[in-house]
């Protein structure tokens, strides 16, 4: 386990040095995006040379956020900085090369295991918040550039503030990148007020696909192949539609089953709410996560999952009919 | 017109008195009833009398912010305070005696033509924010239970902290209701992650009856009485709904038509982007609003609106084929 850095001694780091090339995770977010490039932004303005190692599963929606900070190929950097990225498991693949030779990590996640040589690690609800505590730190301002990217990375890893890890403290920073510039009309419109005409087409079967069970303390949809060659959806359509099912009245707990490369290779979610266990429900099935959102891989047919579920969740509710409602 | 009052000379105004009714507005939203429930809250905390005028639109949603405020039949109050009131006309019916005789309205709508006796006005996202300095002001420091009830106000006007008036003072002031002890985690799920079974069945028929129009520019749905009925869904359940066709990749002017009381008696709500006007369009039909969302109503039914209105648009976008695709 490496050794761990304060948000005052990050910066001292980085000033000291030159040269970083920066990692984010597989399936990038909007948090690990916007912080590489506001990271890389906030490094050139101090005279530093910095580059974003190019991920190649960055999705149209956040790649704008990095376009200047691609690395050029061939470049050989002095230090290799992770963000927002957890554990070797989470590396890009064209990251590999990597594991075991990165200098520092920035990140939120409780759960990263101090891999890189050096960390600072912040328990807060988006790693945005620690670049931006960094930044300030190491320059004393946010450029214009920074705050989008850093805007971009705080909103998206809340929800816009309304998910439950945001805290007064996600809020105070997102003032405070409004401040520096950050366009948070255009952005909230570009992040959260925008469906594509394919995410309207699946959200409409999947509502209509709904079934209810336990007296409506289940929720379960399905996400077919055929669905999504329907609506001609791609994985930036369904960002976050696992939440759904969950998000309704009176449900506990919520589960999509999504068809993955055949029709009996299923990708399993599970939301819950207290006082349900979507982790212990995921556990059934050899699968796992958190509390209120787990999951797990079946190599079975959707019909075959849900009756093994509805079994399964007899024992999560006790008193209530497993009959559909 | 009246007189107009700083913050600070609202608490000394609110100080130097007692016996207090708050009035709020017609169809009254989280801003409206949030801004009773603390400003009672807040005035009984220093000692004061005052009371909420019952009102008989208030929903489930909402309700609870302010039960324990209203005011008991026959209270004849000293001081009639008017909140999130932009002007009589959006009085509630039982607060009709009171017109002409409001003797402070706490507001941030610019259209208030300061009808009240004094008026404390400030151009910002949520009456909320206005009520919230005000308290601070009048007695240093805001209740948990304040907090919870402005929190309500706040986060509701500015659609959890997406909608475009939101600043960075809203994020500010939301945050210092969280340091103050608003539940935010509780009331986000409540106001914003929940939706009734009732508003997915009518979110899932939206859906599934859009038609677009101009190249995808115009996306029109209409709600019919019958919807309603099928899905069960009450006002509260189509709260905010006209603003789905709107929300749509490409489409810069949705439109969602509504029957009312019978099928020849419809309310249009037209919600656009830059540089489409949706009072420019709404005055084709004798109706108004804002640049971005307005509205009209019609003796006629939905097919013979929406005839009249692709009609109408053509002028709006003299570049695009009127017909369906």
């Amino acid at each position: 386990m490496g050794k761990t850095l304060t948000i005052e001694e990050t910066s001292s780091w980085l000033k000291e040095r030159d040269s970083f090339l920066i990692l984010t995770h597989r399936r990038p977010d909007g948090d690990t995006i916007g912080c590489a490039g506001a990271l890389a932004q906030g490094l050139r303005e101090i005279g530093k040379t910095a580059y974003v190692l190019y991920n190649p599963e960055v999705t149209p929606r956040y790649s704008q956020f990095v376009d200047d900070c691609w690395a050029p190929e061939g470049y050989e950097p002095e230090f290799v900085i992770a963000v927002d990225t957890a554990s070797y498991a989470l590396f890009p693949k064209n990251g590999d090369k990597y594991i075991g030779a990165v200098s520092l990590c920035i990140d939120h996640h409780p759960s990263n295991p101090c891999y890189a040589e050096l960390s600072c690690l912040v328990d807060c609800a988006s790693c945005g918040e620690v670049v931006f505590e960094i930044l300030l730190t190491l320059s004393g301002e946010i450029s214009e550039k920074s705050a989008e990217c850093l805007y971009a990375a705080v909103s998206t890893d809340t929800g816009c503030f309304v998910f439950a890890n945001t805290t007064a403290d996600s809020l105070r920073v997102a003032a405070q990148l409004i401040d520096a510039g950050a366009p948070h009309r255009k952005l909230n419109r570009l992040l959260f007020r925008t469906k594509t005409r394919s995410r309207i087409k699946i959200e409409s079967m999947i509502y209509s696909g709904l079934e209810f069970y336990f007296d409506g303390a289940v929720a379960i949809t399905s996400i077919t192949k055929k669905m999504m060659e329907t609506a001609d959806a791609a994985e930036d359509d369904i960002d976050d539609i696992s939440s759904l099912p969950g998000s309704i009245e009176g449900v506990l707990a919520g589960i999509t089953i999504r068809e993955l490369t055949s029709e009996s290779d299923c990708k399993v979610s599970v939301r819950t709410s207290q006082p349900i266990d979507a982790h212990k429900i995921s556990a059934c099935f050899g699968g796992g996560g958190h509390r209120l959102a787990a999951g797990f891989s079946m190599e079975k047919t959707i019909p075959e999952i849900k009756k093994e579920l509805l079994e399964a969740l007899k024992g999560f509710f006790p008193h209530e009919a497993a009959t559909r409602s």
